[in-house]
């Protein structure tokens, strides 16, 4: 693909040295004896003339081809997945590598899995990065073991495999106390009713908070649904009936909080008047666009993928052994982003009063 | 990184043939004459050892590398991205051939741009996808000129480089059309400010469908705004004001369409009874999850991704010529997902009345 009408002939000749000096150049010799304006000229040349180092003869001879595997699921219905690419790819850029990317299908079986990994070693990655798109356990192929790998935003089961992953804990006890620092005493959850790790160190983050703060738990402020917009909308219609409401919810994640603000504004509650929420994901799309905006929990996507990248190509240069990380994950931390769906609670007694706008009547 | 402990001679062990037997089964050499069923045992063989041919051996001799580069910009801040690196992946891996993506940073100069394809070709791509992320003219990296490469969502100033771009205007057309098939007469139109092929293609497409139903183009119906949910909300406050304002609205996106939401809830129209909405895009987030759910355009995004990878590919294998589509770009279409947010205009002198549920005050 490089033009191939330019030869290593023509860059000598255009700067005026020998063929030797200029492979000698282009390939980094290190017991070459090239001044340095000459290297320089050579250099200049070969790029003016579109001439470069055969990249693929380079990697036959020093072993190293300078190209990380990423299999990743679901590149393409999640926006969380770009994150993480991008961590990846500027850190190994910044490093002299590139990044093959193969987007494994999420109902992919094991053999599929296994099969993707083969096609990168048959492509002679250095190292392989595994993403998945929510934090999860996982069983690795098989084939990944062995290899300089990581995975992101995943456990290995068997503990093998260097992994990075979220402080969900971490980042739920800020986003609880967020809500108890305003001020409020009665704090619900919206809660998502996948077996996921998420679902449960969230409960327990919620749970450990109150108890942290010296208030009750109460399990009926508890509702779970499936963790989408509209599981969101129908936990909220039952956590907020009249009667004893939370007057703040911290929900699973920022497509649930988006149905409580639907709930909220159905049962005519203001945010955060009558009702402060917290969400989880920093989703921007629905969080920026909320209204007010959704004060919720980043999960550091960019930061995983450039960490794995980092711990990635110092194994492979030989400056680390990943096998030493593998026992427990890495885990990186989840910070708050307070936009404005947070306030202090009504003083009792206060009573709700119908907003100008939401009163406004206009004919058709 | 595959086996290093595995060589040809353990195949051939293994297998019972000779060396020069796996060689040739391994690199599928046309004049080599061996069984069918020695074939299949050598391949069985070799991948049980996980001995596969040296692809980057093979790739110097055959001059290509079965490598596709991908330039795209934008990769982290935009769900499209996903669905562009989808339609490439799952077409280049269906013609045995791999994706090696690189982010270009958008606000990356010309200089950053051809640094980036000279990148590609250091590493022996056979052939450059360029994507960007919405829809635009460019000026193309001088060094993609004359290699394989197709543009997708963007179109060449230069008219020298093949290109696949979404049908703006049919899907805006069909967009319109369905408020008018509904029984629309008085429709409006929230419009981007930004000067890209979109926001002149769509308003086009906008008159022109009304011109061919029969109805009158009143430039006080079309409001335009920054292109995200907060300018959708402004836009269609100014809409929307009592009076004269339109049963329908024609959005220039989903986000925007977003905004409109919140301005009928804070005026009290509900959605489709008072008013019909159509957006642009398909965004899921957004479009699946509004309540109700909201009409609008898909963009061809998968396609255009795998129409590129398609052409790309047959150019490499000296299938096609890309330059003979360099002219124009290829048109994909724009096919409407119907939802629940248009319905038919009330009968005139039919008075809005509050609903019930945004009617109702609840105590805090």
């Amino acid at each position: 693909m490089t033009n191939k009408a330019i030869g290593i002939k023509d860059v000598a000749a255009a700067a005026g040295v020998s063929v030797t000096t200029v492979s000698h150049v282009l390939n980094d010799v290190a017991y070459a004896r090239v001044g340095t304006e000459t290297r320089e000229r050579v250099q200049e040349v070969a790029r003016r003339l579109g001439y470069g180092p055969n990249r693929l003869a380079q990697a036959l001879r020093t072993q190293r081809s300078g190209m990380i595997g990423f299999i990743s699921e679901e590149i393409a219905t999640t926006p969380h997945a770009g994150r993480i690419i991008l961590g990846a790819e500027e850190t190994a850029r910044a490093h002299g590598y590139n990044i093959m990317i193969i987007n494994a299908a999420s109902t992919g079986s094991v053999d599929t899995r296994e099969q993707d990994v083969a096609a990168l070693l048959d492509r002679q990655v250095d190292g392989v990065l595994y993403a998945t798109m929510y934090h999860r356990k996982l069983s690795v192929p098989k084939n990944l073991t062995g290899l300089p790998a990581v995975l992101v935003d995943s456990e290995d089961i068997s503990q093998a495999v260097c992994s990075v992953i979220p402080d969900e804990e971490g980042g739920a006890r800020a986003a609880v106390q967020t809500l108890i620092d305003a001020g409020h005493t009665r704090i619900g959850m919206i809660n998502n009713t996948d077996d996921v790790p998420a679902t449960h160190s969230r409960l327990t983050a919620f749970k450990k908070t109150l108890a942290d703060a010296g208030l009750p738990f109460h399990p009926e402020l508890v509702q779970s649904e499936h963790s989408e917009v509209i599981g969101g909308y129908e936990a909220a219609v039952r956590l907020l009936s009249p009667g004893s409401r939370p007057t703040a919810v911290f929900c699973y994640n920022d497509r649930m909080a988006m149905g409580a603000y639907r709930a909220a504004g159905e049962l005519g509650l203001h945010i955060p008047a009558d009702l402060s929420i917290v969400g989880f994901d920093n989703q921007q799309l629905i969080a920026e666009n909320l209204y007010p905006g959704l004060t919720t929990v980043a999960l550091p996507h960019y930061e995983m993928g450039a960490w794995a990248t980092r711990n990635l190509i110092a194994a492979i240069e030989g400056k680390t052994d990943l096998t030493l990380f593998a026992a427990h994950p890495t885990v990186l931390p989840c910070p708050m982003v307070l936009r404005d769906s947070v306030a202090s609670p009504k003083p009792k007694g206060a009573s709700s009063r119908a907003a100008p706008d939401s009163a406004t009547r206009a004919n058709a």
